[in-house]
């Protein structure tokens, strides 16, 4: 494989990459489709649709996402909903050279909070 | 079919109300989808979603969404791009009463600009 | 002043396009800012810039957008909110030609819904 | 200060969490903002309210966001642009206990691409 040519713009290791990599995938996530239309029926499009594109961006080794049916209710006269952060899990996982990490995101109940953290992060150590 | 309970909310007439949804509608698909990674590959999965996330708003009656393969170019190291103005193409039918309205939106080169405009309009006069 | 180029492309009359051009504003409001991280203090910066961005777009004659401080409740260990549709309000009023169309987003209570309606609109009937 | 409750969450080390957060403010801002109509007059106003929404999440030491005014031409009759890829700069440094992790987006025209990198990464080496 060819070298990769952005490997000069970064400073720390295959670790910090990969741990990097999978923040911008899970905030890319989350900013982009927040407030995306749907009902029950149409949460697999959508479901689609953000996989195939975390799926294309750098060093992506596997991504599933899941629109959490029970949540989507129909809301106001028309009997849609609006993406909201409490329907929706995404996990990504970052191969970095011989690094490997990954990001969840999940609404938490305890925290109220659609917490995005490193459910693994495994590479050699950073030199310092 | 039951009364629609936001015609309180309204003011002018059907004809109105059919402009003004077929205008919400491709503002939403503009600003909420623009900058969605993809590739040609994915490209068909986007516009399912924008779709599907189209036709569950209201009083929609048809939309079709096309994403320019031809303009869909792999930039950058990683070979894929971001939904770009460009590159999109919709046509959203609304249906209000016995008005109708279709709106387009399409990058017009001769404009260099991603025009929104109303392709179609009738319906009975209104009042005033 | 210039005649305007889009014209050729238009449907229907100055009305119509008043009306359509404020849904499309509306629409690109919610689905450009939802999701935004703010708190209260910070909501002031957050109206300015969606105001900015409205009012340069065809035809408008004027906007408001109010986020509503009760509504921005910080969430989370970090004590921060998402924009979320129950605290935004927007009005915004264009003008095309001599028609004039005023659309208004804003949650409704009553209807569990962030309804997007023409509060006002004038204009000379249409010729059909 | 109280301990952070999102830590029994999270895999790794603080260096792992300040690139991982580093990546998220960067994806946010990237997916959130891109699209938002502009003039160079208004680019001061979304240049500050993308910092606020930055500025507020966590771990956030300190943001900087630029948008090239020289980039940001007037396009089409109605002489707006659209928050493009290759206006923007911004840079995000990341506080985790005693680790730090700066990141920045930005176009590089060598690659034709909007990079987002970490520029610098410090703290304690983990574990294993």
């Amino acid at each position: 494989m060819a070298r990769d040519p952005t490997k000069d713009y970064f400073a720390g290791n295959d670790r910090d990459r990969a741990a990097f990599e999978a923040g911008i995938k899970l905030g890319s996530i989350y900013h982009q489709f927040l407030g995306a239309p749907l009902t029950r029926d149409t949460a697999r499009d959508l479901e689609r649709a953000i996989e195939a594109g975390t799926r294309v961006q750098p060093l992506v080794e596997d991504v599933r996402v899941r629109i959490d049916r029970k949540r989507v209710r129909g809301r106001g006269p028309y009997r849609y909903a609006s993406l909201d952060e409490d329907m929706l899990t995404a996990e990504v996982t970052i191969r970095a050279g011989k690094a490997r990490a990954t990001g969840v995101l999940r609404f938490v109940p305890e925290l109220d909070y659609p917490l995005m953290y490193l459910k693994s992060v495994e590479g050699p150590p950073p030199k310092g």
